[in-house]
Formats: structure tokens, sequence, C-alpha cells
């Protein structure tokens, strides 16, 4: 019999709202590569979410693909992209941000997080090395939300490093693969619209939120070069023949809270997780508020869990434990959630 | 009221069957990246085809990260790859290629097609020259078949490429984005099974043909480093999360026949309104007998039919005419293409 | 015995004036990477010599290098530079503008010359094409004076060139690699100052003109991120250490006129060798006025003369005659010109 | 006055000896780009002092372009090389290894040097984890000998680092940029002939080492694709057209010893500031026995020796205390040794 899987959020198709959709226009022609009525619909209820209504929408499949163009369009050819060490760019992307001829320039993350105060201590040393035009400028500065260990910038955090990228003029990219948990946690202090005006660009994950494929790239201003976006997109291998797949889950996705309404449902299955973890006695790595969490498993307990569940090991520590991840979804059912443990 | 679109071979969805595969399997759970048996399935389904029990397989989302992941893959960092001066890579990927570090070396094509003997004329001319070493290696030859103007490679012509390819040791890699008009053209000398064992690497393409997206990659032989070829489509941003919707999709295609029978109706379709033109005493530019038509229009015929149908403009001539493409798809109708003219 | 080599313009060491100042200099104790007095004064020498004291000059050791930085500074991701066919970068490069992650867009070369007429065709075509977001977009324009046939830029063909590329917004950069043997010549119409003011960029080789090696680059406007332009050299691994060579060098290429007077002397020794071709009634391949000479040589001629001396070999021509290159530079003595034939 | 200068082991020009063979060859006319008997002697000296007839040899300008295209050439493009922080491709050289598309994979460094049982660690760690192909390959191990804080590797240090390449497949290439004075140092205890024989690949330092410039490639074995190696140096802007000089330049520091004998002098002065640092009870920050040392002053001293002396700072400690850099050379002479403090 399969197991229970809670290794990823992206392991069940979409929501039977967006494949109802999918089926809908199935026939419907349209032009190639977004230039469809379903794309710039889905613009417009993405601009209205954000409070933007100048903000500039692109559609891309992939969390990689999307932070690579961005990063690539963002810097130039002797610029860094500044991130925490555990940063998705850093680790998980097979040097996609290098093979764009670009460095990642590592800072300490706090558990996953990162600190304005770092980020400040960084620049101010960076710039008072006087050899400093022999290394990689800073160009750019990259976090996530939530980040990779499920925790959350809050209002102050994400303010303060905002302010310390405007003294540096560095622009702040957020990477949102998992915006919607955050932005519905129930430790969550920023709502969409605050996140559009406190970065430069920023993007909306679908993937890992009940979409089959999709982020939308959001510019809150008009960069230069971005009318020639759509070609970088292309260079990067990022341009959907069929865009109008892209445009008809964000319309799903931002017509009636579905994206919201996602989130939710992922976060609220995590935390009946969670609490079967502390009503074992389980402790946490890190306390989470989003789909992802993050026991501390004795061997034992782990050889009894996976027998049921798949899910991921995370890290192994010196006593022996281990460090696992739980990841709900969208799809996560109440049958799943409970019987766990 | 809406045109009747003709530009390409990816306005409409998908084909039905797939659709329904989609729905079907939705709410299976399974682990991502292609790691499940959807895609392990579809491998062995493909490999059947191909007729090439050791043949690697892998899917992409679409053609532009495909060609540049394998020639990325294949090239060595002073080594360039030949194509004609029309074909995609050097043409409508926005520089892929060179993005990735390497020079498309362009040969003249003769309707989209590489002859052996230009090929060899410049491989003799550039060894021959003292100061190759100055110059741009050439590392691999990338065909596409059929080619951008609808015309295909005969089974003497294939051969004769293959055998300058080995005689200087270079890769021969086949784009298949339109492979299935080709294999099932009223012209076509070559099978799937020819078409895998006259060339290195090539791909069998699925987002003109039917699918929502997808290409699948067969690679002939066990290339050094093939094993890591995950990482580079990772590095690329052509990992699917969901990578089972590939593994989905090319199940459906080549389960029962449904690749071929996509393709030889757009081509059929294609027949029609070739006859519809020829009836009309309308030249070609180029005789196509795949689902792309080519067309040459005098101004007025162009104003009298761009008022009914889209359809792409692809050259003016001397004379004032236009050369304009029809395409054809697995959606188009008989309505459609009886309607032309 | 050896033979009399005419193969290239870079075959001595460098001119005495030069390791004279090398030698008095030698033991003085500079920063490194050229911040130092001597590049400094060179740079105040070259500001006089074009005639734009707000010009920002910076120094590298090697054409190809230099091109590539440039370039690889000039363009965003997604662009490429418009060069003719026969342009070094095209050719001789080793693909060194690819593995920056450009393309060359190549136009026809007019014996080695870019015309404005074809230029403006390519833009007004590309632009006009509704898929040109597909497509690499021209980001500059790099010809070269004197060209890689010898031959120069008029006047009014530069000036025809600047205003195509101010219509479109594209900088225009001069590969000066043979500025001298340009400036120098007979036919020439253009002073360094003209060339200064006609570009963008353009760059003043000391290679191929009695230094033992470098060339000075010179931005005839302020462009963004041109304060970190060093920064970029360093990365392109042309930041030479022992930075003061090059300035030494420049300065005594620039103080009393050393750098006319090794290109005229160049240019007046291939003078000669042309005579003496005309005067055994042998044909040029195309009519040079600079350091290049291109005769066409029969068969028989080619085996006499190639064993007195070293030479290369252009190109073979259908009837069998060859397609030379004579090559002079500041230390072709008058015996070895005149031996010539 | 100026003051004396030890920030750097390249302020002054190069030996005397070999201005003077510069000198000597000045009017010799040769083939450019290092196909001339210099460099081919050249060669053949070095073979016989590595003490591997097979190695193949070649020459570059300078460090970062030496740096770059060895790690270009090893490199697959989805794998990474493995660097200490402190390493000079990590730090200093504005990202050259990122721009040609590879990450610097760090791991930490005890006084800049690699310890093998922090590799294995890595790498056993690396390759337990279950998505390590959503990672950067590890493809090469990079290290420098004598490290940037002028420290060893013992024979035994050395020989472990070699051996887990080895068990990992990975080649092992020793950055040699300060080569001469690890070599000759009173703590050395490995032999040119050692250095050749405990890794894959080497260059031989000549900017840091009396030369005007020029690096000496030594490849242990014949990689694939080695004969194409001079295509990667010039597509890499590294060929210099004027090669003999790099060739008449490792001549004159082979034929005789010079090489080792400026290496001794700057270690021979080195010592002395070194004895005179002790002399003024002035810590060191790591105990160096080459021509780097790294005394931490107070701020006063700093002040009083800053008055007289140029030198590097280093880094600045949390008690107010600066470790800063003193660099001699093969032209420190006695009195500027002994003047210090």
């Amino acid at each position: 019999m399969s197991k229970i899987k809670f290794e990823t959020d992206y392991q069940e198709g979409c929501h039977p709202k967006i494949l109802e959709r999918l089926t809908l226009t199935n026939y419907e022609q349209t032009s190639g590569y977004g230039v469809d009525s379903h794309c710039e619909r889905a613009k417009v209820l993405i601009r209205e979410a954000v409070g933007n209504p100048d903000a500039e929408v692109f559609f891309m499949v992939g969390g990689t693909q999307t932070n690579t163009a961005i990063i690539k369009f963002l810097l130039k050819p002797w610029e860094g992209v500044i991130a925490v060490n555990s940063g998705h760019i850093n680790v998980h992307e097979s040097g996609a941000i290098e093979a764009t001829g670009h460095k990642v320039l590592v800072l300490p993350g706090h558990e996953g997080l990162l600190k304005a105060e770092d980020l400040k201590h960084y620049l101010e040393t960076f710039y008072a090395d006087p050899t400093y035009d022999h290394m990689v400028q800073p160009g750019m500065v990259y976090i996530s939300q939530s980040s990779e260990y499920g925790t959350l910038y809050t209002r102050d955090s994400l303010t303060k490093i905002k302010a310390v990228c405007e003294e540096y003029k560095l622009p702040l990219f957020i990477d949102g693969a998992r915006l919607g948990t955050a932005l519905t946690s129930e430790a969550n202090e920023l709502t969409l619209k605050d996140i559009a005006s406190l970065c430069d660009v920023f993007y909306i994950g679908g993937t890992k939120n009940g979409a089959l494929f999709g982020e939308a790239i959001v510019f809150s201003q008009n960069f230069a070069g971005l009318k020639d976006f759509r070609t970088l997109i292309k260079q990067q291998g990022g341009l959907l023949a069929k865009g109008k797949l892209l445009g008809i889950q964000f319309e799903a996705l931002f017509e009636d809270g579905l994206y919201f309404e996602n989130a939710r449902h992922a976060n609220k299955q995590a935390m009946k997780i969670k609490q079967a973890f502390t009503d074992s006695h389980i402790p946490f790595y890190i306390e989470s508020f989003t789909n992802q969490q993050f026991p501390i498993l004795t061997q034992e307990q782990h050889k009894t869990l996976s027998r049921e569940f798949d899910y991921e090991t995370w890290e192994s520590l010196n006593d022996g434990k281990i460090v696992v991840r739980f990841c709900t979804s969208w799809a996560t059912t109440d049958a799943q959630a409970i019987k766990n443990l």
C-alpha cells in the first residue's frame, strides 16, 4: 500500500477549480506566448490584488527559471546577488544563478531569514575595503517569504531590510514560491499589498499553491529595459508556448480568493500535524506557523513514521536525532493530517 | 467575431484524451521532478517506439529549453553548434544558445535544410585554415525534422549528414519540435526508429502536437556525464516540479498511437488548405507536405484573407507580394480548413 | 636561414624608445593594477590627443579582452552586437563574445566595411517583424578602423553609420587595433579627434603599433556603471598586476608622436611592397592604403615567394590563385621591404 | 618623499636579467601567439624542472585569467570548484569563475589552507543528500601554495587532499601565483617535482616572482580536449599576441635557477621584517614563513608605520587592533627591509 506523502507541497495535480477552467477553455484559440485575453485578465486581477495599477506582471512556469530571469535582469555583469546561506538560489537550483555569470553573495541566515543588521554590516565592510573593486559588487538582495524553514519576515524586519536596500540603492527581490502560506499564516503581519510596496520585485508562487505550475512576477516599478523582459524570459527557455495556461490558472486563483483559500487550507492542516507532534512530545527544530513543519525525530520514531509516511530528511543532528520536514498543501485531507502519528 | 487562427500549431489547449488523463490522475500523490511511475512508463513506451531499449529519455517543458540543455550538455566551452541560417536556435530563441556561452556556426540552408556537402565543405575548410585554433571549434550539428519551412530530410540526405558527422566525430542532434508531422507526412521516408538510429540525440515534440506542453529527449547512447543531465536541466530552469504532468501526457501520446494520429490530422488539414490555394492559383514559396504551408499572396489577397484568418507574415518579396504561413494542428476542424479562401 | 616575416604586425618586440622607458622605470615602486602616476599621465596625454578632457580612459593588454570587456559592459543580457561577417569578434576571437552570453549579429561586409544602408535596412526589418521579441535585440554596433582588409571608413561613411546608431540609440564602438595605420594612411580622411567624436567608445591599439602589448580604451561619455568598469576588467582576467607597464608604454607612444611615427613607417613600407607587386603585374584582392596588403598570387608565385618570406594565406580562389596577406610594422626595414619579389 | 612600499610583490618592474633578455631578443622576428622557439625552450626547461617530460605547458599573462581558463576547462556545466573561503578565486577575482557559469563551493579555511577532513566530510555529506542532483556538483578542488595567508601545505596535508580527490575522481588544481616563495621557504617540505606529482594541474607564478608578467600552466596529464586549450585561452582573452615575451621570461627564470633565487630573496627579506616585528614585541595574526607577513598593529603603531610605509590593511579586530600585510619581493633591498620599524 502506498504511503501518505508529505514530502513537498506539489505532489498532487492542481485544485479542481483550475482543472475545470483548463477544461472549459481547452478549445479556445489564442495567440501563443502569453499574448492572450486570459493572461491580460490575470494581470489585471493581480494588479488589483497587489494594489498597484502600474505594476508590470509576467508569468513563468517554475521557481528556478523565475529567480534566474529576475536576477539576470537586475544585475550588471560585475554584480552579485545577496542571499542567506540557506537561500533557495544558493542551494537547490543547481547553480542556475552562477550559470548566468553571477555570484551569490552569502550572508548568515537566522532560521532562514536575513537580518537587516547583517546586511548593513556586510555592505559597510565591503565598501570600506579599499580593494573592493577586485570583488563582486553587491547588486541586489534576495529573500524568501516564507523562508526555506517556513519562517516569516515581520513587518519590522522587512521594513528594516528595505531601508538598508534603499540606502545602498539595491533592488530587493522577494521569492514568493510559498507566499500564499506566508500571507495566510496565523503569525503573518503583512498583506499582499504590503509585500508589493516593501520590495522592488517579487513573485506569487502558483506551483506550490494549487496550480499545475506557474509563478506570477510582479515588478513594482518600471525598470529600464523591462519592455524587453519577455525576450530575456524567452532566452532563459521560460516563455511557455501555450502561455494562456498560465493566465487561465492565475485567473482561477485570483478571481475569487482561491489563492488564499488553498494556502489557508495547507496551513490549517500543518497546524494539525504540529499539534499531533506536540501532543506526542516531539520537539521542533524551528517553530513554524506555515505549511512546512520540522520535527526532530529519534531514530526509532523515524523508523516507525517512515512506514506510513514519506517526508524529507532535512538534517542529521550530532545526538543521532534527525530533523525531518512534513509539508502540507491545498490537497492535504483531514484523514491524512489527522492520521499523523 | 473572432478570426480563425492559423498562426501556429499550439493555439488550442491539448487533445481531449490528454486532458482526460490529467483529470483522472489529478489526485494521485507522486514525488516531484519526474521521479514517478508515469514518467517511468512514458520512458518505457518511448524506448519501445524508438526501438532502443537503452535509450536515455528525459522530459522538458518547451523547445527552447530543450535545445539549450542538449547543446550546453554536448559542447565543450570552446565549441559551437553548426546550424543552417534559418535554424530555430539561430533566429527565434533570443540567443538562448549564446547565453550558455556558445556560438551558432551558421551554414546556408536550402529550404530550411542542411546539405551534407555544405557541412563537409565547411569542415574541410575550417581545419585547413592554419589559424583555426583562433576560431570557435565545431562541436556538434543541429538540424530540424521537419524544418522551419515544413520541409523534410530524405533518408539519403540524413544518412549523408550522419556520415559526415561521424567522420568528424560530431554528435548529430535533431530538433523534433515538429517531428510528428514529419513522420506522418505523405512525403516522409523515415520512421521514428530510423530517426533514432541516424542521430545521437533528438527530441519528440509534444507542445506542437497536441500536448499542453512537453518534449521528450532521447539520447541514443550513454554520453559521459549523462547521469548528471537532470542537474543541468535543473540549472537551466527546466525541471518541472510536478514532473508527472510530462509523464502522463507522453503516456497518452504513445500508448495508442495518439502522437501519430494528432500529427496525421494536422497534415491532412494542411493538405486541404494547400489544395484550396492551388485551386485558386496561388503559388507557394516552398512546397511543403507537412502542417506548415507558405503561400505567396498579393497585397489584395492578403487584405481579403486577413479579414477572416490570422496567420503569420513570413517574408516580403521584392515584387510586393508576401510570403505567409498557414499552420494547422491536431485541432484544426474541417470547417476551418475548408473555409479557407 | 630564416625567412623574412610579413605574417603580422606584432612579430618583433617593441619600439626601442618603449624598451628604453621600461628599463628606465624598472625599479620604480608603484601600486598595482594601474593605480600609478604613469597610467595617470598616459590618460592625460590620451585625453589631449583625442580632444576630450572628460573621456574615460582604461588600459588593457590585448585586443580580444578589450573587445570582450567593452561589449560585455555595453550590452544587456538579451542584446547582441552588430558586426560585419569578417569582423574580428565574429571570426578570430574563438567565440569570446558568445562566451559572455551575447550573439554577434552578422551583416554583410564590403571589403571589411559596414555600410550605413545595410545597418539601417537590418534595423528597419528587425523592428518590423512582429516576433522580434523572440530574437536577440540589437544592442550596439562594432566596426574596425582600419578593417580586417586594411580598408578605411571615409568621413562620410562613418558619419552615416553614426547617424543610424543615434536614430536607434545604439552605442557605436570602433575597434582600433590598427587605428594607427588608419590615421596615418595616405587615404585617410579622419583625425583621432574625429574618431573620438564619431563614436561612443573606441580603443587605440598599441600591440600592433610598436608596444610590447597594450590597448587604450576611450569612452567618449560617462556611461552608467563606468565607475565599475575596472571590476569588469578584473572579472575578464584583463587587469594587469603591474599595470604601470601599460601606462609607461602609452606615455612613450603619445608624448612625442611616436604612435603616429610607428604607424606612418609601417604604411610607408607597405606602399613599397605594394609598388613592387604592382611593378610585377601582380593584382590585389582589395586596394589597401594601410599596412596590410592582399596580393593575388598564382601557385607558382606563391611557391617562389614562400621560399624567402612568411606571410598569411588568406583565401583560395576558384581559379586556383591564392589571396595572401603581407603585413608591415614599425620594425619593417627597407632591406626587408625592398627585397620583396 | 615617497614611502617604501610593501603592499604587494609586484610593485617593481622585473628582475634585470629578464629585462636584459627582453632587450637582447627585441628585434627577433617570431610568429605570434606563443608559437616560437622561446616558448618551446621554456616549455622544455619547465618539463625538466617539474620532472615530467610529458607535461603539457601553457603560458598566460596573469593569475585571474589563468585560474579562470583552467577551471573553465576542467568543469562540466553543472559542476563547481571547491575552494576555501579565503581562496583567491572566491574573493579577489571579481567573480571571474562565476562569469564562466560555475559556482565556487566554499569550505572553511584554516589559516588559508584546506583540510582533507573538511573536504572528505563535505563530499560524504553531499552525496548522502538524496536531493544532490538539485545542487551544483563538485567538479574539482582548488588550493593555493603558498596560501593567501602565506601558509604552506605540508607533504602530509597535500598527500591527504590528493587521496580524497582521487577517491572522488576530482582533479586537484594548485594555484601557484606564489609557488616560488613556497618552494624556497624554510618551512617548506615539498619540491617542485612533488607539487607536480601531487596534483593534476598547477601553475608557476611569474608575475609575483620577478617577471614583468606571466604564469606557466603545467598539466600533469593529457586531459581530453587539451589540444584545444589554446582556443579556450584565446576565448578568455588570454592569448598574448607577442607570446614570445612569456617564453623569453620563463627561459630566463628557469635556465639558471633565477626563479628560486628571486623567491629565496623575497623570503629572506620577509624573515628580516618578521624578526624586526618580533623584536618590537608586535604579534602576528598568522605565523608565516614566506614573503607575506601579517603583524597585528595597535592604532598608534599603524599611524606611525604608515608614515613611512605602504602596506595592506587586512582585517580590523574587535579590540581595535589591525591586521596588516607586509609583502616582500625579489626587489626588496636590505635598506628597505631593515628600515622596518
